[in-house]
């Protein structure tokens, strides 16, 4: 059909470009890979940014969870009469609320109510309210009169599978076994190692605490629901919610331009991401539900413990023979994810013939358990790391030494895969030089009870080099300036700064100078949620694609208009010119195509990424402690994080998470404890005062990062391999590897409080 | 590259069709021109549907515009001390506040300032305030001492170019002249004609009124901006604002999801756009700044006044031989836009070899004239169609049998440019019957004082088919479900009613059950203003084309997934199933592809028209009207519209559209008329009390249309040639005609208020 023809339409030439055309890995970038300030820097610090917390609607009506008190409870009468009687109250919803009887499923284990009658951990949610107030809301809970039949419970995994403990589940209170993981033989691994040691590990539950609690506001146009949600991915949880209250997706709208952190606790919808939409549906009225500090605590999620006993076997040179691992962790009262893998760490970071892992996991009355930054991931490596210094201590051989004997160019646990890169030798050698490790490492022993020593650990990450569906688009106005369009959650990684780097990499533009719209179902495209480290190499590549295409017909348009050869020319800054006559230069904005359509957009697609090769982000960080032996306190003195996660996009977000990840990791070495009363099975620390996240104060002055950046140009084209997570699993056994060194006492109990120190410090004096 | 490359890229291959596969017009539709309720009904209805003067944002402050309450002063001193020390005052600029010292350029004629010292209406921007409530604002505004120096006026477009008066600018009050348009030899034609006639007609000045005045509200974020703006084109006012403030278009925000008519008035950007930015700005605050109804009459626009002497020649056979007019009108103080076209109709709608016309156009110190449904053509219709009638009168014919001896198959005025259809002649005859002129025509003179009688008006509209560039966006969820996304502003007609029974054509959906992303400048796709009668045949089918590429795609996939040949498939509801076994059939929902991507997108672009044929649409109407000769009341009793606007896409909304035009036309004929006092030159019906636009009472209870519907395959692909306009140009001559057959008076001035009516009968009676 010829343009001649009434049906040709102008623009059906593909704004994309055809594979072909794709564009080749990066040489060297003049943006991507700068320490560029985020470019909602301003609206962050200046609090103009609206996060879901954040929004006021006219008319809105605030929510608030009644909860259960016992960590194990049937709820034998309900009665809210009083509660709605009270001022301000528009609603009170409880189970028999037709509205809200509702089956709430999980992924595995048994199944439950929005409001059970059966109450498996404390915080279970029993009834909600909205009225005009938050205080009118929480005096509303208050009124609610529940008669509780309070039930034996389980607090402790160690007891849970006792014969005269209670049955949480029908069913029991052990998780179908998974199949043991094998690989060689380990009778035949430690028959020929030299050394063999067996050491059992345990680290305590960390509780999901983002700085903005989880919640929503929901408002309803007829049929049509908007929720504005503090997320990781508003595709995850819109298909939630118009799976469990039966809506088309396309009447369900969540939007997340911010969020205040989520570490994994924010995948997937909650149940408040249905309780306010049900209690908003009910008054007629825009409902605020977010929820307090302790049900944070109580209900979102965690790292649960877990119990790992490692044995391990060595050769006097060196080599790795044989790993044996059994694990014990549980979820909470339900499966729902987020557990298990504290065996990874083991199957595939060191080279090893031999290995064998078994995981078992039992039910607790307790809340459940949620991905958690890099889930199981630092548990097991609590475990590994220190096991391997103990071998490098019995083999009488340097950690970082005995570690370079064993690395791996394939993953072992995934058949041999090739890895696309691996930096995980430089992490080692170069980290420790940059952290002057001989010096350390060597210093005579110490005469006070002040005690210095350096340690370190190693990590792979288990999913490297994100993966489709990605879509983004790039849009062009006639004046030259750009909006860029992706439905990815920025969950404060600087997931849009990066991205708009990645567009200014293409137009040559300034990046700040990028309107961004992105993590709204409704205006924007398809993206999976943010998290598993996956969203800048899932994310950039599709991005980078929509800026090329535009770049592509930006220079396809001048070469029509100016009847010159696409190949003859390039985009400049501002201009299209000619690669040879530098005299030659068509400002974009004098375009006719761009005029013509007051812009040009380009659609960009991720790609499925490489088969059978392995794109895994590498790790070592080295940390110099104090530990006073008097007082069993220890003090971080400097840190330094070696990671190799492919290309660095921009050089202080990539900082700012590693020192975030390596501050979480000194969380779980010493600080965090979910302490439940054993007696009632209730948590006794649900608050920021008792369970105690690292403050500025906990936090070593001195940090420092080295970038290992192999150019990998397979792993897809803008090469990142993914950061998010690594960051956090090798901290904390580096920690207690430096309190080793420093003391000699090694601590297998995580966290390191003072009590524990000092307790293992008695206990191996009596040995001696 | 193949798929194994780690280069290629999933969906690279271009989701938009290429244009050999572009869709065929539509044969017959399941859902387009359907008379379906608008998919926002609910929204509009319950009073959910955010209009930009609905808008309420935390910390909101409101502004208001000081004007001039001279119709021609200049500024002598500006005394805002005392209104900046009231209460709840944030902001007070002026003319010389360095923000708001800003050049304010028109079309045509003279510059002005955002603030002018010389004020040349009544209604003038002079300085503009912020405060925490609208109260605070109007009173701040009134504690604001200005000196005025009073100049003389020109308040009456007849005197603007007499020499005794006051010249309004330095190069005069005459604006430049258009060279007059000719065709053929006007003596020659009229020395050919058996009866010449020459009457002159005026209109009055008709005022924009739309439900929501002009306004928006501002809000910066850093060096963003967010305007929330009462418009018909979002693009058009980012465009305005950009260049004003100097600011990339990407930090310039527009959305206008609702707005509460426009009718040409909406097209641009306003001193309320700039100024309201500037308020927040400086207060760093969210602010509002709606109009008055007050300033609406004074200042966003009207219908200018215009005279129009036309002569016409007329053989006793009914051929027209010469049609010959000169036009006075004025564009008010300023020349922006939206005057001029009163002889469009005279050049174009009838066959006649020999024509003349010129316009003349002055300036009065009043408003500015804007666009007004149908520019120009409702005042030239009046002239015309009144004429037709006499010369039917004077060879003693049937005014409808003389219309249809003069219909073009051609564009006269465009070069002879044949029609892609005309459907005149069908409007005429069809429309006659169904509004059964005969018996009304032939009734026997009434002997009471009540006269009742018929006539009619035909007319074109000269622009139709619509245009480039609109580019629109459809997506399918993972559940079938749908999202469109484009640019277009839904003034009120229908738009994204039509738009979404569109994408139900080409998906087999429930369009109600199509989300729309629509008028935000950030979110969505370029489309130029709606306006011009072009918005559904310029949108439609970029939309269509979009759900055809997502029609396409999903075919693709399921013949990809279970190896079957493209052409064997097509897509029913919900499935993708073979075209000859209907136990074959693939629901959407499971196919991989769409899993795998969350959603399948397609791009759709809208093509230029084609060349050398005129795309335009036709009308009649026809009224019955019962006069009071006692008291010159007029009563209309019943319409009947006929036209010819190509595909009728949704029959509710294009009986809205036609009952809508009908009704101002209404206004136009009976009771619209800005009054000018001569002395001082101010309005004095500037309010909905004494300028009277048609309520209920004035509209016929018998109100019925006509759809000629020729099938027009060349003006694009949905065959819609657009509605908008031509429904509000032949109403009031029709009007004019019906009195005149009721009667036997010829009222020639409008509005025809009782007063002109027995002022006319009273003069003709003299005659007689």
């Amino acid at each position: 059909m010829s343009e001649d023809s009434p049906y040709w339409i102008e623009g059906t030439v593909p704004e994309t470009p055809t594979p072909a055309e794709y564009p080749e890995p990066w040489g060297k970038t003049n943006v991507v890979g700068a320490r560029l300030p985020r470019v909602d820097a301003y609206e962050r610090v200046s609090g103009s940014a609206v996060y879901p917390s954040d929004v006021i609607l006219p008319g809105m009506l605030y929510g608030a969870i009644l909860r259960c008190p016992h960590s194990r409870a049937r709820v034998l009468s309900v009665d809210s009469a009083s509660a709605e009687a009270m001022p301000g109250v528009h609603a009170v919803i409880t189970a028999s609320t037709p509205e809200a009887d509702i089956p709430w499923s999980y992924r595995r284990g048994p199944e439950s109510r929005l409001f059970p009658s059966l109450c498996q951990h404390e915080g279970e949610a029993v009834a909600a309210v909205a009225a005009e107030t938050p205080q009118q809301a929480v005096d509303a809970l208050r009124a609610i009169r529940i008669d509780y039949e309070i039930l034996p419970h389980v607090a402790d995994q160690e007891t849970s599978s006792d014969p005269e403990s209670p049955k949480i589940w029908d069913d029991g209170n052990e998780l179908p076994a998974r199949p043991p993981y094998e690989r060689g033989n380990i009778a035949t691994g430690f028959a020929e190692a030299d050394v063999v040691l067996e050491l059992t590990f345990t680290t305590a539950c960390e509780i999901h605490a983002p700085m903005e609690t989880h919640g929503c506001v929901a408002q309803w146009d007829g049929d049509r629901l908007t929720l504005w949600e503090s997320t990781q991915g508003v595709f995850a949880v819109q298909a939630r919610v118009a799976e469990i209250l039966g809506l088309p997706l396309s009447k369900v709208r969540i939007v997340g331009h911010y969020m205040g952190g989520g570490f994994g606790s924010k995948l997937q919808a909650g149940k408040y991401s249905i309780i306010a939409p049900i209690l908003a549906r009910l008054t007629a009225r825009p409902v605020k539900l977010f929820l307090s500090r302790e049900e944070n605590m109580l209900c979102v999620g965690n790292r649960p413990p877990s119990r790992m006993t490692l044995k391990a076997g060595v050769k006097k040179d060196g080599t790795l023979t044989a790993l044996a691992m059994d694990t014990l962790s549980t979820p909470g009262a339900y499966a729902i994810s987020g557990f298990g893998l504290e065996d990874w760490q083991i199957r595939d970071l060191y080279t090893v013939p031999n290995v064998r892992t078994s995981n078992r996991f039992v039910f607790i009355n307790a809340g459940p358990a949620r991905p958690f930054r890099a889930p199981g991931h630092p548990q097991g490596s609590w475990a590994l790391e220190q096991m391997m210094d103990d071998l490098a201590d019995a083999i009488d051989m340097d950690p970082i030494v005995f570690r370079l004997k064993n690395i791996p160019s394939v993953s072992q646990a995934r058949g041999g895969q090739p890895y696309t890169t691996t930096g995980l030798k430089q992490c080692l050698t170069d980290g420790a030089a940059a952290f002057n490790w001989e010096t350390g490492r060597s210093r005579p022993v110490q005469k006070t009870h002040l005690k210095r020593g350096v340690g370190m650990g190693a990590c792979l990450w288990i999913a490297g080099g994100g993966g489709p569906p990605s879509t983004a688009i790039v849009k062009i106005f006639a004046d030259g300036s750009v909006n860029l369009n992706l439905g990815a959650s920025d969950i404060g990684t600087g997931t849009k700064s990066v991205m708009a780097m990645v567009v200014a990499e293409e137009l040559g533009i300034d990046p700040h100078a990028i309107q961004i719209e992105h993590a709204d179902t409704a205006t924007t495209q398809f993206a999976t949620p943010s998290g598993g480290s996956k969203t800048i190499p899932t994310e950039s590549p599709a991005v980078r694609e929509a800026a090329y295409a535009v770049r592509r017909r930006l220079i396809e348009l001048a070469a029509e208009q100016h009847d010159l050869a696409i190949e003859d020319l390039e985009l400049a800054t501002g201009a299209v010119v000619s690669k040879t006559d530098p005299a030659v230069s068509f400002p974009i904005t004098e375009l006719e195509g761009l005029q013509r359509r007051g812009l040009v957009m380009g659609v960009g697609y991720r790609g499925p990424n490489p088969e059978d090769v392995a794109i895994t982000p590498f790790a070592a960080q080295f940390c110099e402690v104090e530990v006073n032996t008097r007082t069993g306190e220890i003090r971080i003195l400097r840190f330094l994080g070696a990671h190799d996660s492919g290309r660095v996009m921009n050089r202080l977000t990539y900082d700012n998470q590693i020192f975030g990840g390596i501050t979480m990791g000194i969380g779980l070495a010493l600080t965090e404890e979910r302490i439940l009363d054993q007696a009632t099975g209730k948590m006794v620390n649900a608050n920021l005062h008792d369970y105690k996240i690292p403050t500025a104060l906990d936090v070593p002055a001195e940090m420092a990062s080295l970038a290992i950046d192999p150019h990998d140009e397979q792993c897809n084209t803008t090469g990142a391999k993914g950061i998010g997570e690594p960051v956090t699993i090798p901290t904390a056994g580096a920690i207690a590897n430096a309190v080793f060194h420093a003391t000699g006492v090694r601590i297998t109990e995580s966290p390191i409080t003072p009590g524990r120190f000092l307790e293992a410090q008695a206990a191996q004096a009596e040995e001696v």
